[in-house]
């Protein structure tokens, strides 16, 4: 009986478990919040990640490690995988942590990227817009996440409000300045990297945002086959460069055609949920057949699908389940504003049925707004 | 927040609760065996379904009820229902729990059964075999499942050694004696009817056992539409005569092309296993949504598939898993001869490339045999 550790009880912790009962999996989740979702099915170690006490407990219970979240301490990780397998592993994570060190492996790499500064001081901030001219945007080179901890500057006279709002931060988390990219569409590669190298991707995934967290994604984005090669080869070059073992998505933005990459998320990947019903293997099977070693699962999809975030409540589920291809995922959470709280995916044969699929959602739930660019990209 | 309670926490009860997790549910099963499997994700009463304490308790904390195992005590069923909703009705059970009040509801809706008779005493076995004729099977009328408590009569010189193997059931849980039935394929209807009485049915499915436990299934059937539109309007009659709510299943035997009922199994049942990954909605799911009076999910394939069962122990995964369209399920359970602690779902688009994958997987396992029936009626 193997068990898998998790650090992090979120609903990816959740969605990891549920996927993984079918393999003989055990599972034990470490959170911080003792009503963290995850714990509804599997048992939990309730600690702050930083306290060695409850880490040694979790360590003692499984026996290989994974994360639903990413931003676990970088010496927590460390810590762990001295004890127990952990992956991907902590220099992978670290990396992914960090926007400098992430940009600088993508530019490494040959992957294209907006043009950034690592920020220490005021006086630098200023240098970096000169040298990489407006808009730009501060953000914090470590623990943002959903558009938190970033200020957009569109004029010169926003660089002091910039330097007021995140300023303070450049002697803790760390800034980085980014040029803004004017992108047309933004896109994800979810892929998975074996023990032993085998690397596996999902089609190309479109993405929209709203306030900076996820709304929809779409797959597969429509997109010609050198794009989404590109796009791939990409994510196979980042992997490989980390000997990444398990699940991550690379965030793109595309403009007139080009790919930029924006940053690596190394955990199962919010863009992906579509898999669970959309493919033959869900990126939440496929993360646990990587870290435990197993043969990886096809990615290929069935149809086509689309994934609608609930953000902050759950609408009514009764026009989904009516759906011939409606599914539904509720995380058990309680409401609250901003908080992901479930999905729905909706999978058809064809792009003609699922936009007829999510034009029926969209005026049932009156959320045309979120429905309406995933329309207008499958009639594309 | 809705909890489930489920009575029975065998491998059913765990992908009930698998499955029901992304609705937002919360479960609470009830079992006798401590180690039960759904335990390992769901909490658990642990109790004789006759103790009336533990019953109480898992009402207290259910908001809804059902079974996953149907030799459920009648009265049980009923005092649950006096307390919370239950579904299917007792009734429903009651019969599914008796062959002799089963066929004789079949009979009475016209679905062609094999020959019959209630049986008391000695006498009147000898008068049933005169009048139903050689081959029959002696069966007791209730608690039997996978070939158990059946004798089969195949000359009068048997006689004596049925009666001599059962004959003491008589006065406990009955018997009866049924006209054995040379059937060239057993075939099965898995349909599940919502509490406002809409009725749904996957594609019928092919079903092959050994030793009187389920080896594979097959969907869809090969079938002439006829055939398939038949037997499923045995199911609705029989679903709507007993108000039934939930997924159950209708076994037939099919010979020379006709239909003969042979018993009604009133839960989620193995050879609807397939549409875990095989149907846009699993037996699993919707038997939620209709217990909970949720709109029923679409029962359409996905292609074609075949789930093996893996009975006794679990062979080696690796082969299912490097299979395109392979799908593993450990219940976690230990291992032991005639038990089921396990299956694996085969997928492909078309008939050939599921015939493909059984011969890898057959040779790869050394299963030959349990593949071979399959592939043979794939290629017929």
């Amino acid at each position: 009986m193997t068990t898998v550790g998790i650090l992090g009880g979120g609903q990816l912790a959740r969605m990891l478990a549920l996927s993984g009962a079918p393999l003989g999996l055990r599972f034990l989740v470490m959170d911080t919040a003792p009503d963290a979702c995850a714990g509804q099915f599997v048992p939990m170690v309730v600690g702050d990640y930083r306290d060695e006490a409850a880490l040694a407990e979790f360590a003692s219970r499984v026996d290989v490690a994974t994360f639903d979240f990413e931003n676990v301490p970088a010496e927590s990780a460390q810590w762990l995988s001295e004890r127990v397998p952990v992956f991907p592993n902590p220099r992978a994570l670290g990396v992914a942590q960090d926007r400098l060190a992430e940009k600088t492996l993508f530019r490494k790499l040959g992957i294209p990227v907006p043009d950034f500064a690592d920020i220490a001081t005021r006086a630098g901030l200023d240098e970096a817009v000169a040298k990489i001219g407006l808009p730009c945007i501060l953000k914090t080179r470590r623990l943002g996440y959903d558009g938190k901890g970033q200020f957009r500057i569109k004029s010169a006279a926003d660089v002091d409000a910039a330097w007021q709002s995140l300023g303070a931060q450049a002697q803790t988390v760390g800034l980085i300045l980014e040029a803004f990219v004017p992108f047309e569409r933004e896109l994800s590669v979810v892929a998975v990297r074996g023990r032993d190298g085998e690397f596996r991707a999902w089609p190309l995934t479109e993405n929209w945002h709203v306030d900076g967290v996820l709304s929809a994604s779409l797959a597969p984005a429509e997109a010609d086959a050198g794009l989404a090669e590109t796009a791939l080869e990409y994510a196979r070059k980042l992997a490989d460069a980390l000997d990444y073992v398990g699940v991550f998505a690379l965030e793109l933005f595309c403009r007139a055609g080009q790919l930029l990459a924006n940053e690596l998320a190394p955990r199962v990947h919010n863009s992906g949920h579509w898999t669970i019903e959309g493919a033959e293997t869900s990126q939440f099977e496929n993360h646990l057949r990587a870290v435990l070693g197993l043969p990886l699962g096809d990615t290929r999809m069935l149809g086509h699908a689309c994934m609608l975030n609930w953000v902050g409540e759950l609408p009514n589920a009764a026009p989904v389940l009516r759906e011939p291809g409606g599914h539904w995922h509720d995380y058990g959470k309680s409401p609250r504003a901003g908080r992901k709280v479930g999905h729905a995916t909706l999978r058809a044969d064809n792009a003609a049925a699922l936009a007829g699929a999510l034009q029926r959602i969209g005026d049932a739930l009156a959320r045309g707004a979120q429905t309406a660019p995933v329309i207008r990209s499958l009639q594309a």
